[in-house]
């Protein structure tokens, strides 16, 4: 158990950033959140999952919505929060930790503004050591764990609670429609989860790895060496392309944004063209109509100065920008992982194979 | 209180029918189960409302969804004991008596088989004094009473609770989607009543109507007099046309069934021509261009010889049918419930008229 400290929120926003594979992008707005936070004198504590009782009771939250509209309104711990609280009130037992569905984006931060409101720890770990789209692409359910009961809340007056179902996929797609109609944005808290069940079945230290990826970026800047080669470096990645985005059509349609962006190669990669289709998240990449990544490896779109990540819904002519492959944790690339989160799940005719085979 | 008597049955599946205005029709399959539940020993007690105590605790139910597709699977329910046992959960109460939300169609009878199922009396009320096709469309919505908690079930392992919302229309909302996601069918249980509201909020008299309804039907057809004008005189109503259906355009839309229904006339009407709007229900009627007749009074539509209800998902070409306009409860049609109930709640242009005004 340590204190976050004040300088660390930075690199964990850009690590974020880069795990979040387009899904949520630098959480500039979030990262500002939680700074206020700090200065009013509030902290965020980091609890290592194996530090958990195997009884303690573990609240997994996220927003849950199109990236784009979580850009409209400033962020908000609030329906977060409240979906925790009818969750306690549901079981009639309070948690004693919060954790983080998705590490990627966004996500990151909102389990620490929930947890300094809530005044609880924040557990280093995640559900899928990056950024997904869906609600069923995570760890437990990967694992078989239960996922019901669901709460779902917005920063009105409504609130909706899902006590079972029968599968994770129907979580998501109940929860889903409840969230369009919600206005595409809700907080929500998933079905509690054991020390034992977080110590055997999450990702562990996303935290931690978020940090490292921040951490090697603001030291290159410093040193004035090449940020996205100190992502490279740390994270065993591989660099995909290099160019100038060139066209991007995105809609945003059932509470996702889905699309495809095209970039236009520079220096190495002149004359040669990169293809990256994304569901919120980038899902799968293509180089000169050869497939170089898929999910649910990382495929992150980088500026080619600041290693800053780029979102899927900021994506926009002209930009400058390096594509990154990075590895994704062993859960999601299981046979088990794999049918819930490899290409098929997307919608692809194609398998998984792994970027260190297949990059250029 | 008394025991419903096998016979009346029914007269209540017709009476229902007819009071479903299209949105559910003659309720065969419900008045079937409902049969067979008597044939097995199990007894419908109606409870006349007075007789509640103040502090009873009444569960209002209805089986929510697209018409059409109620008829797709045999009448069952468990979805709605479902949401009454979840719902019983979550205030920490049991009930001590189920109240349809709709004495129109199908509900009329899901009220009963669920009091035969869980053991508990049916109060001859209702919300709606006919069938509407949305949950805000209801006594209690109009007078102002809070509408959640609101719990949804189906008969495979999903269910949803909705423990607050900031109005009435909002949980249509979600629960629709919700629907929608379960395959637009699904058992809901309303925002728990006691007994002082119903008495004093509720459409009274609800089940006594469509009893005085079926059994105008029943003597008509053993006197061998006309069904329909039974059905007028006992219900003060007006016969707004006579003909045969000439043409249906009908969508099944968003959780509800939308559509126009084209009437030629014959006899009295030879030569005209009635057109009927509906959503779920029959909801304005114009003779040659002329509206006749709008919500919330009742539109009907009832086959000539028999004068049993046509429904809205069963209307067909050729149908020889008699419409009749029957006069909607007085909560409806003040001006709180024109508010909800009245032709601009369903997307007209045009201000509530009294078909006693406006019919030929």
């Amino acid at each position: 158990m340590r204190e976050l400290e004040f300088d660390e929120l930075e690199a964990l926003a850009i690590g974020a950033g880069v795990l979040g594979t387009g899904g949520g992008n630098h959480p500039h707005l979030e990262l500002m959140c939680a700074e206020a936070d700090y200065r009013r004198g509030k902290r965020v504590t980091i609890l290592d999952p194996q530090e958990l009782a195997d009884d303690a009771r573990i609240a997994v939250v996220c927003i849950m919505g199109a990236p784009l509209v979580t850009k409209e309104r400033l962020p908000e711990p609030v329906a977060i929060c409240k979906a925790v609280r009818l969750m306690e009130a549901h079981c009639g037992k309070p948690f004693d930790a919060i954790m983080s569905i998705e590490i990627g984006g966004e996500n990151a931060f909102f389990a620490l503004l929930v947890a300094m409101e809530l005044g609880l720890p924040v557990v280093d770990a995640d559900t899928m050591g990056r950024a997904f789209p869906e609600a069923q692409m995570a760890s437990f359910a990967i694992r078989g764990l239960p996922v019901a009961p669901f709460a779902i809340a917005d920063v009105r007056d409504n609130a909706v609670l899902i006590p079972e179902a029968e599968n994770a996929t129907r979580i998501e797609r109940i929860g889903r429609k409840i969230v369009v109609e919600l206005g595409s944005i809700a907080g929500t808290c998933a079905a509690p989860r054991t020390g034992r069940e977080i110590k055997d079945h999450a990702i562990l230290n996303s935290i931690g790895r978020a940090l490292g990826i921040g951490n090697a970026v603001l030291a290159a800047k410093r040193s004035g060496t090449d940020p996205v080669e100190a992502v490279l470096d740390v994270e065993k990645g591989k660099l995909l392309f290099s160019g100038k985005v060139h066209d991007v059509s995105r809609r945003t349609t059932d509470g996702f944004v889905r699309g495809r962006a095209v970039v236009s190669g520079n220096g190495l990669f002149e004359g040669r063209q990169l293809e990256i289709d994304f569901q919120n998240e980038f899902s799968a990449a293509w180089l000169d109509g050869v497939r170089v990544a898929c999910v649910p490896d990382l495929i992150t779109v980088l500026d080619e100065e600041s290693a800053e990540a780029v979102g899927t819904e900021v994506l926009r002519y002209g930009q400058r920008v390096k594509v990154v492959a990075l590895p994704a944790d062993a859960i999601m690339t299981s046979p088990e992982g794999l049918a819930v989160v490899g290409p098929r799940a997307f919608g692809f005719d194609f398998d998984y194979q792994p970027f260190t085979e297949t990059a250029p």
